[in-house]
């Protein structure tokens, strides 16, 4: 672990930067220090004495991936992996189900008691988190929420697990656990970060189509740990999923500009309290079918989003700009309109002059009504000359 | 037309509202006279010697348009009604197509040339509104836009048509039409307020299922007017609607909360300018659709349903607070841990302690960097008992 307080990639992750006003944070010009990438840094460090394997060659991972998925090509079954989910809720459980359909073994640890559904379903289940780890499993699959990976992934007894453990997770944002693998992992575990762009209710009818979006963040080329990552992608490629590989920062740009975005929606109109009238239109489904799917989240899910994605405070402004417009339209149209009417005295369409009004008040319409405001929508015509009127109250 | 100056609907249309402060405007209590719903009044008062029709008859209706939907149940063939469409854009002609489909003649004007158009759909077009009318349609629809409806109706030689004439809208309000129709339109003239609750885009494969709202607001029983109605109803039974009867006001009630705000959703996020990405989710595709959708109306259609519906603006009232709360409750989140850290000096898990930073700053983050909050987002752990450290900067 010492060798990484080296690494810029641990460092970046826990910088306290709110704490230090701009003008006492060290700046890259004081320091007269050359950057480094996180990435480039990586490759090139060694740590305890043999080299960090560079990032996965891609087209060879993908041909060792369709491999596993068609294992007949190779003429041989392959063996199944021994799979340790971190965190069983909602999530780990629907993963749970690809996994032993696709023949490999699953056990599981969570902070919950799961024991009797695992051995329901041909499950491991341990209580413990240290009796997990004693069975090394060969991937350590992190299914916790966003807000707990931290503190889990930190109580994890590293020391137990086979030195080639590939860590995978399957958080919602990618950036935040790449970070968190490549601080707290010793530098020979393997690293995959993905996001099954779906999840129980979505994916509740098979995975045909479905993005899987993976990240080979660090894995030893020309090892079992290339191997058991090409089987362990090749789970999601044989369910049919639409595999993107994507780094974790362009997963977490596009993240926020639609998965976000799509929860905020939902997040909104669920303080609406929509309900279904006899007069829905398709449109209208749609949203009520939204906002439905997004309650069926925690709470917990869409604070993550919004807290561990650095471009979400961004699209939150993006789209407190877009309703201003919105409204601003809107009024602004109205208040032209009464403009004209107030101070250039421009009379509207059907709108009795003010003279008139002695004629009317038996008919004014009840409180309620008086909120129409339908009589002040269309702009003055042409042929309505301004004319001089008396002000108000004479 | 003299004696509708008497009608509250009539009157209650065109009140200069907002330009009377409510000091100066006359009260209920103030007038000393009863108060009558515009429905009361018109059941109960006569115009031109003859009764005014009571409200049709709901159930008589239905199955007189059952038997208009089915004619060889009553053994003969229905002679077709001849429809005048007044209005002939993207909706008129949309309407036009059932209308000939279901054995309908009709005829059209409009203030664009729709000459050609008609030609080939064996339409009767007429470039003047008053030569229309003197073909005497037993139908008029009125397929205006919201805002230019009243322009248009008023201009309407009223006198040339027969005296049992039937006026329809398919305007998506319908509160505003059904007034000005009361206002307008000799007594003797039937009415139907309808909203097909589709339009080209989402009835494009057909209108099985699809709701269709009508209001009979004042349509003569026992008479010819009285079939014609119901032979107008039948064309959107045959198509395959889902009939909802449904009073004016009720729909301007139900379509705020529905229409409306999906309308608002659609144009906030028009100005986003969302962009499909590899990772798409379901929700996400059904926005990206929703403002496909709401942006091929004008917006001058999403200004009537604001400008024109009595309950829109609380809509937009209530989203406005909607989005408020969601926001609070992300930010007031995030302002509470940082507080705790900034006040009450309670360090956070993984965050190194300020004394700390001097050892990191060769790694500090680039500026985009700097935006992640990630290391602030979980709430401190019971265990990390609260410690003074030293003030910034110090």
């Amino acid at each position: 672990m010492a060798a990484f307080q080296f690494c810029p990639c641990a460092q970046q992750v826990h910088q306290p930067k709110l704490l230090l006003p701009p003008s006492l944070a060290p700046t890259r010009a004081s320091t007269k220090i050359p950057m480094f990438t996180p990435h480039n840094n990586l490759l090139s460090a060694k740590f305890s004495g043999k080299p960090i394997p560079a990032k996965f060659n891609g087209s060879h991972l993908k041909s060792q991936i369709r491999a596993c998925a068609n294992p007949d090509s190779k003429g041989s079954k392959e063996e199944g992996l021994r799979i340790g989910i971190v965190g069983f809720g909602n999530f780990g459980q629907f993963m749970a189900k690809a996994l032993i359909r696709q023949g490999h073994s699953v056990l599981a640890t969570s902070r919950s008691d799961y024991s009797q559904y695992c051995e329901k379903h041909g499950i491991e289940y341990y209580s413990k988190m240290e009796e997990m780890c004693e069975q090394q499993p060969d991937v350590v699959l992190v299914c916790t929420s966003i807000l707990s990976a931290e503190n889990i992934l930190r109580s994890i007894p590293v020391h137990k697990l086979k030195p080639d453990t590939i860590f995978a997770d399957v958080l919602s944002v990618k950036q935040f656990p790449k970070n968190l693998f490549l601080e707290i992992l010793p530098p020979e575990f393997g690293i995959i970060c993905t996001h099954p762009m779906f999840g129980p209710e979505s994916g509740k009818n098979g995975w045909s189509g479905l993005p899987f979006v993976y990240d080979n963040v660090r894995i030893a080329q020309g090892t079992e740990q290339e191997k058991s990552c090409a089987k362990f992608l090749s789970i999601f490629e044989n369910e049919g999923c639409r595999m993107v590989e994507m780094s974790c920062e362009e997963h977490d740009r596009h993240a926020a500009g639609s998965q976000f975005i799509t929860h905020t929606i939902g997040r909104i109109l669920s303080h609406l309290d929509l309900e279904s009238t006899p007069i829905n239109t398709r449109g209208y489904e749609t949203l009520l079918q939204l906002t439905e799917n997004t309650v069926s989240d925690s709470f917990d899910l869409y604070y993550g989003l919004f807290m561990y994605n650095v471009n979400a405070t961004e699209q939150i402004e993006n789209l407190d700009r877009a309703f201003e417009t919105v409204k601003q339209k809107l009024f602004g149209r109205l208040h032209d309109i009464l403009r004209k009417q107030i101070i250039e005295r421009v009379p509207h369409q059907g709108v009795p002059s003010i003279r008139d009004t002695t004629k009317t008040p038996y008919f004014l319409p009840k409180r309620e009504e008086m909120r129409d405001l339908s009589s002040f929508a269309m702009p003055p015509q042409k042929e309505e000359l301004p004319q001089k009127t008396e002000v108000l109250g004479r």
